[in-house]
């Protein structure tokens, strides 16, 4: 199945896609007019079309079949992680992540980071591609980097949110459960992952002061990338899915 | 902690760096003699030493305390998967399943493969780098390529390996166990990760007959390189490693 993005459909079941799918729909693919596709809105809906109008800039596309909406809610995991000094890992990351179906990505500026700025414009584009390429419905939000003292202090310091909060730091010396214990069955799942140089003592302390719960992932010294691609494996484990 | 590869250590405690090493400790790291570092041979084992003899090309040193064994048999997840097209998949794939303590990976030949050789000396390289950098001390052996049908055939046919053995396949026609539910903890496994094109039905039928079993990792079509990395994520989760 090939699997197109394009975020608004009319109600009456129109759309046009951009000129980046288009000219992947009739360059690429050689697709013609009255060619069934399959076209996503990245909101959970799923749309059988045909093409209208063949154009490599903008192909208009009309939806055939009933929508088939995957929009009943799963447990989300929510991935908070500070950006690594060499930006092609983080790329790799978002591109892993989506894949394994994150729901939400927010880049970090810590106080050992050594990239506090990624540009999230590129990552988008990755996204939306890792969302096609495994049938994906869901298209994730990436949340441009944000201090992570003032992100803890707005979204979770005096706030209600049901979610299992996880913060994965190395310090051995300091207790932390064990990834494996710290993930509920159903439940949604926030989870920061630090720099290179991991994260403050003062991050992790305000972290816990906000309902965050250290873990461990075990003994290996595992790249910030890693760490975070294991935690969303974990998660879908844990959950049945992807 | 910074740690260096030696594949030989002498009964006495000698060990002398390959060039890489050496310009590593001594152009990169600006180590001089007298200066302490760990050294593993890549079979559990890691040694304290001290620098005898500064060279770029061949640093000589020698072990100052006790080797810390580490060769306490854990369960082993061996990754039998087929190259990708793209060699940087693979070589990502390697990179990251090293980090998270796979055991050994054996590159597969399949029906539809659209690659069936890749080199692996570039990926030992990655694989020993990949090592280090996560601290373990146990160096996974790369499996040139081999043609799946005979490697069942003469592995597993008649043997009576104690593993779990799983076959990951997208035939969602035929019957598949989910992987949450076919992993156990403490056991050695074998995963089977086919190529883009998926493993043949004659390929499932023989890895079926020689004791595998079809597993499916949910709805998402994740690529090769994730597939692989998924399974050896959800290993560790099931056996609290890495």
């Amino acid at each position: 199945m090939q699997l197109f993005y394009c975020k608004d459909i009319s109600p009456n079941g129109f759309c046009t896609l951009d000129a980046e799918e288009s000219r992947h729909a009739v360059r690429v693919l050689r697709l013609r007019a009255g060619d069934d596709i399959n076209v996503t809105d990245g909101r959970g809906n799923l749309y059988q079309c045909k093409i209208i109008d063949v154009s490599d800039r903008a192909c208009v596309v009309e939806a055939t079949a009933n929508a088939s909406n995957q929009t009943i809610k799963h447990p989300d995991i929510h991935l908070a992680v500070a950006p690594t000094k060499n930006p092609a890992r983080m790329e790799w990351l978002v591109e892993k992540a989506v894949e394994m179906g994150v729901a939400e990505i927010t880049l970090l500026q810590c106080d050992h980071s050594e990239r506090s700025f990624l540009k999230t414009d590129r990552l988008e584009k990755l996204a939306i591609s890792a969302m096609k390429q495994s049938l994906h419905t869901m298209l994730p939000r990436i949340n441009p980097a944000v201090k992570l003292s003032d992100w803890l202090t707005q979204t979770f310091k005096h706030s209600s949110i049901q979610a299992i909060k996880l913060i994965a730091h190395c310090e051995a010396d300091k207790p932390r459960t064990m990834l494996s214990q710290a993930l509920k069955l159903g439940a949604d799942t926030v989870v920061l992952i630090g720099p290179e140089g991991d994260f403050s003592a003062e991050e992790i302390n305000l972290a816990i002061d906000c309902g965050f719960q250290p873990v461990s992932f075990g003994t290996a010294r595992l790249r910030t990338e890693t760490a975070a691609l294991y935690a969303v494996a974990a998660f879908n484990l844990i959950n049945d899915r992807p």
